[in-house]
């Protein structure tokens, strides 16, 4: 992680299972959370006092989750998947996001600057 | 808290504001992390161990935000009032969200446990 670098967090959410509003930001928290936890402490700490900026951006299925998990990986870049427990709506196991980061906006384009903006 | 008491984290949304889903998703999200730093370390251990429950719930405005607030508070129950930076669609200082715990069931439930779930 370069000097001065500012940081972010982004959460990328599986369109195709049409969840409501409310299972939605469940599911955007549970990553946000679980990626904050995986993340490097230098980083949280860093987005901490940046205000904690956070991206929530779409992805078309779980397959296209999975590759950017594989991407970030393969970037060094720590991001954690986040299934269902499957206890109301979804199978068990369902992946419903990705959440990344907190890290460098720059390391963080490099897999999802191509996505868009959930609405 | 008492012993053995099952854990869970509650965000109460201020619905008056119509946020569009991926807005009012890193509303949320902001929310959970917000209330996880201001939580008890051996309320979040717990909760942690727990699968991290999290449910979100309805609130009409940013009036009934800050009255649950105010109740948690009077319950000594750790909570976080997020407020839009008001970068992009909303007004700098509006309430959004209220993130409640990390605690227990029954601590939560006396202040929220009227509210509806957000569909």
């Amino acid at each position: 992680m370069e000097w001065g670098a500012q940081m972010k967090q982004v959460i990328v959410v599986n369109t195709a299972l049409q969840m409501s509003c409310g299972k939605l930001a469940a599911q955007v928290a549970h990553a946000s959370v679980g990626a904050l936890l995986v993340a490097e402490r230098i980083a949280v700490e860093r987005w901490l006092s940046e205000g904690m900026p956070k991206i929530v951006l779409e992805a078309a299925d779980s397959a296209e989750l999975l590759t950017l998990y594989e991407q970030a990986r393969a970037k060094l870049l720590l991001a954690q998947i986040i299934q269902d427990a499957g206890k109301t709506v979804l199978e068990p196991g369902t992946i419903t996001c990705l959440g990344m980061g907190p890290a460098s906006v720059d390391s963080i384009d490099a897999v999802t600057g191509k996505l868009r903006l959930l609405r």
